[in-house]
């Protein structure tokens, strides 16, 4: 029987040039948030169905991948909801895992912890170009940590992160969902309206103010609240300076946030030295639900989008294992940031020299040890040495070898002299 | 409601030190075959349950966690089998998923294709003690060599692979499933008891040559046939001089399978460099039945069983993708070597000093940043730096810093002098 040749629908082959940065990101992840005392953990891409639907996921419960039971337990003629055929499922993010593996070791772990994940997540989205039924993604947390010196860590180990991969000028935005809540109360907004708010302060970026101010007068708000709202984005800096007249416009009831934000400013400031901006960007917004302090993203100049983003969730954790844990975290767009590098056509740096051996049939075999030798001496001298038959057509062979980055390609012909090498290629094909 | 905190029945969470020594494992295992011009590919966890159940699988295909249908492709209560509901399947290894890779993507990959994967894979078995639901595999396959270069670059770089973790006097088996075949028609038993004989043999490790033929004859075959066999066996060296005298034996039908075996092994014997010896074994069988010509295995003499092992399958791709393909690959056996590292309680060669500072609440942001700098200077110098704060019960936190690695910790106490460090642990606790 012949195989279906495609991967399922919406999953991709990984190629090797693909993979080739892959490893080298994941690589630089590990290693940066390793020396800044985060520890890499993991747990499995199955979960119990209950766990996953269990709310904390928002619209991602709909895109589940839902796993058959088995044996005894299926009984598909008598079945009449998926409930009843249906034990685990696919995970779709790392935070409903880590809530778990936090409450199952809590015991075993450090104090606060800081953890970083990398792993496959699965949505059974409707694909599209550029997004993926299975996606990798790169989450890390602090959980323990009440104070500040969470984000200003996060910030710092990101910041970091971004740079040792090879990024510069990019910039992370900050704001407080608390200090969001605040801005859109003083205006008059009603308490149910906050959610339908953020969706379209969330585009101010797209459509500007105006856009913003109209967009909320077509959804029927209050006059003179939009004028209030605009009055306070009117003229306001996306710095520090923005953030202190933020402040006196918005007056006591924001001094905890506020004073919050410019202290990790002020600290990251003091203390980075990657080459990137902090921020404050009072329009920013971010998706979930379950932020309940700090909110931040990263912004590339090379890419329209955010490239990762988090926050402080303080509430999650502790509804689901009924103990609070103060919780703060950064997902880094593995994905996209990947995508940016191969898009450059990046040549990843401390690459090894590449030498390939070509060896014609019919060699002898000292004509071959002799050569698997050279091979070993070159690999311990830090080189990538191939040795691999010679095609036929070898001159298609050179060439796609040129083309995999093999520098200088040698020909060893059967009887040739003692040495065994009867050309040596150095120009690229 | 309350998370189930456990992971699935079979399936493990993994801590910080586990984990430390996969990366380090993957990272070795990454590197050494990426230095034999070997490439790192992926391909999703998931695959049409068709190419699961196309009887590639063996056994496994019994194992198989299987994924529903989604949207309107499902109908529950109108469905009598697995079949109307079930659309995908987790993969139970890493050798279907690579046939249909190289079937998908054979005109973009070099020609031989020498391949790396490492990833999860999934068997719905009975759990008990070490063996999990989800365990992570890594298969090295060389794609379209028909000579023997493929068999000795295999033992060369899994040999060099293994001597990079840090094992040393390792042995590799052996054989040809050829020549187990030549040896068993030349004692006269009966075609279709190939397989039967083979389970036997494969204990002769455990139970001997008369183990073997006592079996043998307990299993009713011909004591003619099994005197015939034990005659064979009797005295026959595990090395190439028992291989010319089982070559003698066997005679002219035995010639082509032991003529490949004793060039591999003069090819590999001199030029190996890492310390393991390449040994022929005339027991070693090898699971799989596709198996067409070398086989071989891994044995580590601080385990008892294999540690890994392959073999050349000519036929197998073909028969999925309509176009033979001459293969030949190494499974190393991923958990086990991470098990025995764990075992040995190994210290990660190249680890970084690690240092902890420990900041008081209340501690000023100018001391903060001064922390946060020297943290900064020690991650350039090399070193893993932590910054935390301070716990209430400060010796049980030092304690569990130390059992983690950190050498020197640094308690920063609020209003202490402006260097901001009162404190220099450097003993372990």
């Amino acid at each position: 029987m012949a195989l279906k040749k495609k991967p399922v629908n919406g999953m991709k082959d990984i190629l090797p040039r693909e993979m080739a940065v892959r490893d080298y990101v994941t690589r630089i992840i590990t290693d940066t948030y390793n020396s800044f005392g985060f520890t890499h953990i993991e747990t499995p891409v199955v979960e119990e169905i209950e766990n996953l639907t269990s709310k904390q996921g928002g619209e991602n419960e709909k895109l589940i991948f839902k796993i058959l039971k088995r044996g005894e337990k299926l009984d598909v003629s008598g079945a009449e909801s998926e409930a009843d055929i249906v034990d685990y499922g696919l995970r779709y993010d790392l935070t409903l895992p880590l809530s778990r593996f936090y409450s199952n070791n809590e015991n075993d772990l450090p104090q606060p912890f800081k953890a970083l994940q990398m792993g496959p997540v699965f949505r059974a989205d409707r694909p599209q170009r550029g997004r993926y039924r299975q996606f990798t993604q790169c989450d890390i947390d602090i959980l323990g940590e009440p104070s500040n010196l969470a984000e200003t860590e996060l910030i710092l180990a990101t910041a970091t992160t971004l740079a040792n991969i090879g990024f510069s000028g990019f910039e992370i935005h900050i704001s407080d969902r608390r200090l969001l809540h605040t801005l859109v109360f003083s205006c008059g907004f009603p308490d149910e309206s906050f959610d339908d708010i953020c969706v379209i302060l969330d585009k101010m970026d797209k459509i500007g103010l105006e856009g913003v101010a109209q967009e909320l007068r077509e959804k029927d708000f209050d006059g003179a609240c939009v004028d209030r709202l605009s009055d306070i984005f009117t003229g306001l800096s996306k710095d520090s300076e923005g953030l202190k007249v933020l402040s006196k416009k918005l007056g006591e009831e924001a001094a905890g946030p506020v004073n919050n934000l410019l202290t990790i400013m002020k600290n990251v400031d003091a203390s980075k030295t990657a080459d990137f901006t902090l921020v404050f960007d009072p329009t920013l917004v971010r998706g979930m639900g379950y932020y309940t302090g700090t909110i931040f993203e990263i912004i590339m100049p090379e890419f329209g989008a955010a490239c990762g983003g988090g926050g402080r969730y303080d509430g999650l954790i502790g509804r689901f294992t009924g103990k609070d844990t103060p919780a703060c975290g950064f997902s880094i767009g593995f994905e996209r940031i990947v995508l940016l590098l191969l898009e450059r056509d990046m040549k990843i740096p401390g690459e090894h020299t590449q030498k390939a051996y070509l060896i014609e049939k019919g060699c002898s075999d000292d004509q071959l040890t002799e050569i698997l030798k050279k091979a070993d001496a070159g690999r311990k001298a830090g080189h990538r040495v191939l040795v691999t038959r010679m095609n036929k057509n070898r001159k298609f062979q050179k060439e796609k070898l040129s083309a995999e980055g093999y520098e200088e390609i040698t020909e060893v012909f059967k009887g040739s002299p003692s040495e065994g090498v009867s050309q040596i290629i150095n120009q690229r094909y």
